[in-house]
């Protein structure tokens, strides 16, 4: 297993809906990418795509944008892991750099869903035979979890407030951020309720974008960029797939065994991390996620919101770019925006989001209610 | 890079319509691999699945299947090449053991065609915007093929009948295989046209199946079984994705790419392949393959059908099982069945359809119009 590094990317504004269609949204990443670091041709190509089934009839998309882009031949494969299946892109194309299968890969993440409503389509993240006939929806389950959460450790609804005001106010400084409106605490409580106790500003959007990034052995990874950033760990782990079965659906089991493996691998402990790109497609999400990893004690994350610790200037930042609810949440394409966006802050190159001396940065990506976690970790790349 | 090897397999037969659900195939088939290899657990679960978005409403089905088997925390994730989808499982598993981020990881695939009409969704293996809305599916693409040949070689319809014959003698011995009545030339001659010059024996049939096998590094293999099968490379290409973009269609560039891709990995010339599960869901298909991977001169690759040499007491068998025609083609689960029999044959497990003295063998997997093609390399790994 050799070390990988990041040595390019590509992004693309996310959009409420996009004027380029789906595969000229994954050809300009690919290009991007490619041209930032230098190179006319990969090895390998990996596709996180969730919803083209659906929503563009298309069921063979990592070969079509392979043959659009000009890459005819290369290694092309779709991954998928419902809502996490950007990072099971990069874990993929990890996989072949590490093991020599390749040596220039790239991991595209491509969604349009403003083509079709999408949410019938989101819902097949759960179970089809048991959770779905009862009319469960990721939305309908996060709301279960919220209101479990709320009631069990007695915590007002506006403990979550900031989760949705930190991102927002990340993103306005974010060129390619869908939302460039900071929103109060006001705004927040004002807002149309969604699916109880949720409400708009818990949610991130349906939206269309494409992020891509380029991976290539560590010790080769200057000869393509003068900021490389080294993936330390790539990990996955599951929980039971129906909330219903969880001993405690409130303990993300998930994401705490992914981040444990990470963390192992990379030889990280939680207090090195200097921010944390976590999946807040939910308020509730973010807060079960930084309890899981360890961030905060059980039925404290939402603490680490209030006091302002997920802050760019507080102990655990979040959604620095503006996360899932700000810069948006295009399904296949979030975990590879986030990782381009962690490139971004590990090379000093976040601009007015910068993160002061930023040297090791998480990932976490959820996969349906959190059946299948994905955690990626990052560091900064010293010139040897 | 780690040798990797195959450990335990499980599969069940195909059928046109199975009692089991989808999950409840994948299932059986994961403990009947696990319990062949002696383990109750392993690290990852790689699943492959074309349909299920469309004809099971689920997306999430590489931890739904980890769940539902008892698995619950290991790795799971999806992969996918269309039609080829469950050789992209095997190749992820491949990935995993070879870059020791797995110890024991399975490769499962699992297809339910029966549950509603699977051939609009097949199509989605073709481009949505330049091929289906002219009429285009994987048969009329086919038929499109064989057309080409016929009139440019200048070859009859019945030079083609052995593909079908082989196959269906060859499953007629094989439990597992759906299909069990030998075809005439005159069976196959008469047969109904599907889609001139395609007739029903051409084609492989709408199935389902599931079928896993699990994976070890090659140095621990004999800890679990005493008839290893050692995987001596793993291997993808592609092709300008839409048919009409070929230099010559007739030519299968992913498929010579990728096979050449697999014999420079696995330092096996063709003449030392003794025997070549192909990818014959098509009659052309099978042709174009042997073809393009040098078994055949270009406009040849039907006299290796007519003059026998693809039976198995020829010089290259093809489809010893049965193959996508007579054993049967569940899209996703498809290459893994391949993979299993293959054991078989390496192992002398393969009862009356065994290829004596059997040492290598080989797998490819067409994904769509072969826009993406996988090939497997396989070897019977000696006690040292």
């Amino acid at each position: 297993m050799r070390p990988v590094s990041i040595v390019g990317f590509g992004i693309i504004p996310v959009m409420k809906q996009h004027d380029l269609s789906l595969r000229e949204m994954g050809v300009r990443v690919i290009h991007q990418a490619m041209e930032s670091a230098g190179v006319d041709r990969v090895d390998a190509l990996y596709a996180g795509n969730m919803l083209a089934d659906e929503l563009q009839g298309q069921k063979h998309i990592a070969t079509l944008l392979a043959s659009e882009a000009g890459l005819v031949g290369v290694e092309a494969l779709q991954v998928r892991a419902a809502t996490a299946t950007g990072a099971a892109a990069l874990r993929m194309a990890y996989f072949a750099v590490a093991s020599a299968e390749a040596d220039l890969a790239i991991a595209v993440g491509v969604e349009k869903m403003s083509s079709a409503p999408a949410t019938p389509a989101l819902a097949k993240a759960l179970d089809a035979e048991e959770e779905v006939p009862t009319g469960a929806t990721l939305i309908s389950q996060n709301a279960r979890l919220m209101q479990m959460y709320l009631e069990r450790y007695d915590v007002p609804y506006e403990a979550f407030a900031n989760f949705a005001i930190n991102a927002h106010r990340n993103a306005m400084t974010v060129p390619h951020a869908l939302f460039h409106k900071e929103v109060s605490v006001q705004d927040v409580l004002n807002s149309r309720i969604v699916n109880p106790p949720l409400r708009l500003y818990d949610c991130s959007p349906i939206c269309d974008g494409a992020a891509a990034v380029v991976l290539a052995p560590a010790d080769q990874a200057r000869a393509f960029t003068d900021s490389p950033v080294r993936i330390l760990a790539s990990s996955v782990a599951t929980d039971y797939f129906r909330v219903d079965d969880r001993p405690d659906p409130l303990e993300l089991r998930a994401a705490r065994l992914s981040v444990m493996k990470a963390m192992r691998a990379a030889n990280v402990h939680r207090k090195d991390v200097d921010f944390f790109e976590v999946h807040d497609a939910f308020s509730i999400m973010a807060c079960l996620i930084l309890e899981a990893c360890g961030f905060a004690e059980r039925g404290q994350g939402w603490r680490l919101a209030q006091e302002g610790e997920i802050f760019r200037e507080g102990n655990i930042p979040i959604a620095t770019m503006g996360g899932l609810k700000a810069r948006g949440h295009p399904i296949g394409a979030t975990a590879i925006y986030q990782t381009a966006e962690i490139v971004m802050q590990l090379t000093d190159r976040a601009g007015p989001n910068q993160i002061p001396n930023a040297r090791i940065a998480m990932l976490q990506s959820v996969g349906g209610a959190a059946a299948t976690v994905l955690t990626h970790i990052f560091a900064r790349q010293e010139r040897v």
